[in-house]
C-alpha cells in the first residue's frame, strides 16, 4: 500500500514507541528526523501559560535548519517550573545526540496532563529506543501518529500531492486533540512534512494562512490549551525550483496545504471527546470580520446549542440567544437563521418549518447552521461538535 | 407557620395557577398585586435579543407606581415578533382589568422556550383564574414561587427583616433558573417584595447593587438569557420615615437586600441543571477590577474544570490553563492557586499536596478555589457549579 503518512515526503524518518509515561502502555514518545535538514515553520498557542516545550520550540524554530522533532504524550510539561524547562532541554539534547546534531536543531512538543514533572529516566530511555527505530516506512509514520494521541479515539492523518513546475510535491500531516480545543493562533499538536523547496518566510506564511482557515476555525470546548503547536518541516528534496515569491507556484502549494489542514481539522472535530457529530457555523451579514468570527465561535461554543444538537433537537431559540449575547452588532428585524436548508427564523420573526425534517438534518454526521446578522457584509465560519454525557464522563476522571 | 413568602411584606397579594402552557400540567402563570401601589425598580438582561416581556416591562417600570406583576413560565415570548409584543400587552391589560387599574401599571415577565407564540386563550383565561385566587396567604406566595419554575427542581425563596428607625421592615424574594444562566446586569427571573417606604431612585440603586454582588456573580453555563429580569416592589406600608438619602438607614436596608439576594443566588447555583455541588472562585492580585472579574468568571465557566469538580478530581492544571487563556494580566512566577485551604500551585511552580484530601474538599456541597494573579491588588468572586452528564441529558431534549 502507498505510504500516505508523514514519512511519505522525501527526506523524512519517523518512529513512535511506548516509554511508560502512559500507564496504559500505549505509545507516548515519537520522533521525526530529517537528516538532510529541513526548513521549518510553526504556530503556537497564545495562552499566557504555556508548556516548557512551547517556550523551547519557539526558540529553536528560529534557526535556519531543523533536523528533528521529539514529542511526548501523556504529560504536557506545563506548570512545571524550571525543572520542566530543563527536561525539555534534555529531550532536545538526547534526540540531537541520536542523529549527531546540536540540541538547537531539534524541536520539542508535549501533550497530556498539566502540572506533573516528566518521568525523565523513562523519557530518555524512550528517545534512544525510538532513535533505533527511525525509518521512512508506512509503519513508522503510523507509529508516530499513534504516539501523539491522548484522549483521541483514532489517529488522524492527511496526505496530498501537488505539481509545482512539473515536479510532484508531497505533503503529509498528523494531528492530535479531542478536548481542550479552542485554538486562537494554532491548535493542539499538528506535524506536517513536505519535500517542497521553499523559503522559510513563505513556509511560515503558508502554514499560518492554512491553520487560520482550518485548525483555528474549530472548537471543541472553547478552551485553548497551554501546548498548542503546529509545525511544518520542508526537506526541499522534491527538487522543485525553490519557491521564494508569492506567485502562482506558491499559491498552488498554499492551497494544497490549506486543504490538508482542513482535512485534519474536520477529522479532529469528528473525533472530539464524546462527540457524535459536527456542525459548521456560517455567519454572514456582519458589520466586521471580527464580529462575524465572534458570532460564529460563540455559537459553536454554546453548551446549550451543543446539547440540542446532541439530542437532534431543532431548538433554534438558543442559537438566536447566543447571537444576541456575543457582542456582535445585529439588526434584529434583519436577523435570520437557517439549519441546513431550512429557514427557522427570518427577519426577526419565527419561520414555519418542519421540526422532523430539521431534526433529521441535525442528526446527520455534519450539518450547517447559517446566520445573517443583517448588519453588514462580512462573513466567517467555525467548526463545532455536539456536547454529550460522554464528554463529561471522560473529563470527570481524566486525572485520577 | 410564619409566612416567609413574597406575600409576607405588608400590602402584597399573590397567586399561581396552571393555565396549560406547560404540557405537564404544572403551574405556569402567576400574579403579584399591590393594590395600594408600589414603588418599583428592576434590572434586565443585556442580551441584544430580548423577550417582548422585557421590552414592555422596561417601559412600564419607568412609571411612578406599579400595582401588579404578571408572569408566565413555559414560554419565553422571545423571537416572537409583533405578535409576541401584542401578547405581552394583552397580559398587562387583562391583569390590569382584574384589579381595576391601567395596563401601564402592570409589569410582565416570561420564561421558557424561545421562539414560540404564547397560547393566548389559555393565558388570558389563566390570568382571570389567578386573579380570583389573589391572597396574602403563605400558600399564595408558595404558589407564585412554583409557577415561575422551568427546569428548577425546587422552588427558591428567601426572607429577611431589618429594623429601620425602630420599624420592622420585611423583605421577601423568589427566583427561578437552572440553565442558560450567565447574567451580566441581572439574572433569570427574580421577584422581591418589601414594605419599606423608599424613593424610586434609591430602590433602584439598592437593587442594582444587591444584584451586582449576588445574582450577577453566578454562572451555570455562561449563557445570559433573553429574559433576565429582577424586580423589587416596595409598598411603603411598614410606615417607616421614607428613605430618600443614602444614609445609615438606607445602608441597613441595602445590606439586608444584598444578603437576601446572595441567599437566592446560592440556592440557584445549587439547583442548577444537573449540578451536584457549587464552588466559589475568588481571584486576588489582579491588575484591575475588570481583570479579576474576567478571571473569576472564566474559571467558573470552564467546562473542563466543571467536569473535574463533578468527578471530585484535583486537576488544578485546568484552572491555570483557564487563567492563562482568559485575557487577564498575570505574572507567571507569582501565580498561585488553592483549592479549599490546600495550596496546589505556588509562584508558578506545582506545590506538593495530598490529592485525596483535596478530592474530599471538592466533593463537599460547596468549596472555594482561590487564585492570585500576582499582578495587582484587585479582587473579585464568582459562583459556579459542576457540569454533569445530567446537564446534557436535560438540555438534549428540552425542546421536543
Amino acid at each position: 500500500m502507498k505510504n500516505t503518512t508523514i514519512t511519505a515526503p522525501k527526506g523524512f524518518l519517523a518512529a513512535g514507541i511506548s516509554c511508560g509515561i502512559k500507564t496504559s502502555g500505549k505509545k507516548d514518545l515519537c520522533i521525526i528526523a530529517c537528516p538532510t535538514g529541513a526548513t521549518a515553520a510553526g504556530v503556537f498557542t497564545t495562552n499566557k501559560v504555556v508548556s516548557a516545550a512551547v517556550i523551547l520550540c519557539k526558540k529553536h524554530i528560529k534557526g535556519s535548519i531543523i533536523e528533528a522533532v521529539v514529542v511526548n504524550s501523556g504529560n504536557a510539561n506545563t506548570c512545571t517550573g524550571k525543572t520542566g524547562f530543563k527536561n525539555a532541554q534534555i529531550m532536545c539534547k538526547t534526540t540531537a545526540q541520536l542523529i549527531d546534531t546540536k540540541a538547537d536543531k531539534v524541536l520539542v512538543a508535549s501533550t497530556g496532563i498539566i502540572g506533573h514533572q516528566l518521568p525523565m529516566e523513562k523519557v530518555s530511555r524512550g528517545i534512544i529506543l525510538a532513535g533505533a527505530q527511525l525509518s521512512n516506512s508506512t509503519k513508522a509514520g503510523n507509529d508516530f501518529a499513534q504516539a501523539i494521541m491522548t484522549t483521541d479515539t483514532r489517529c488522524k492523518q492527511a496526505f496530498t500531492t501537488v505539481n509545482i513546475d512539473s515536479v510532484k510535491i508531497t505533503i503529509a500531516g498528523t494531528i492530535k486533540g479531542a478536548g481542550m480545543i479552542g485554538p486562537n493562533m494554532a491548535t493542539t499538536l499538528c506535524f506536517i512534512t513536505t519535500d517542497i523547496a521553499i523559503s522559510k518566510p513563505l513556509l511560515q506564511k503558508a502554514l499560518a494562512d492554512a491553520v487560520g482557515n482550518s485548525l483555528n476555525k474549530l472548537t471543541v470546548d472553547g478552551h485553548q490549551s497551554t501546548n498548542d503547536t503546529a509545525i511544518i518541516l520542508a526537506s526541499g528534496l522534491a527538487d522543485n525550483k525553490p519557491i521564494v515569491k508569492t506567485g502562482t507556484q506558491y499559491k498552488k502549494f498554499a492551497a494544497a496545504l490549506s486543504e490538508l489542514c482542513t482535512d485534519l481539522a474536520k477529522q479532529m472535530v469528528l473525533d472530539a471527546e464524546g462527540a457524535t457529530r459536527m456542525f459548521t457555523v456560517i455567519v454572514n451579514g456582519a458589520a466586521s470580520k471580527a464580529d462575524a468570527a465572534k458570532a460564529a465561535r460563540a455559537i459553536a461554543n454554546y453548551d446549550l446549542i451543543k446539547c440540542a444538537i446532541h439530542g437532534g433537537d431543532p431548538n433554534w431559540g438558543r442559537i438566536i440567544c447566543a447571537v444576541g449575547d456575543c457582542g456582535a452588532k445585529l439588526i434584529l428585524n434583519k436577523l435570520s437563521c437557517s439549519i441546513g436548508n431550512s429557514i427557522v427564523f427570518k427577519n426577526g420573526q419565527p419561520a414555519k418549518f418542519d421540526p422532523k425534517k430539521v431534526s433529521k438534518i441535525i442528526k446527520q454526521k455534519e450539518h450547517t447552521v447559517t446566520i445573517n446578522l443583517g448588519a453588514g457584509k462580512h462573513s466567517a465560519f467555525c467548526y463545532g461538535c455536539d456536547l454529550s454525557a460522554e464528554y463529561v464522563r471522560i473529563n470527570a476522571d481524566y486525572h485520577t
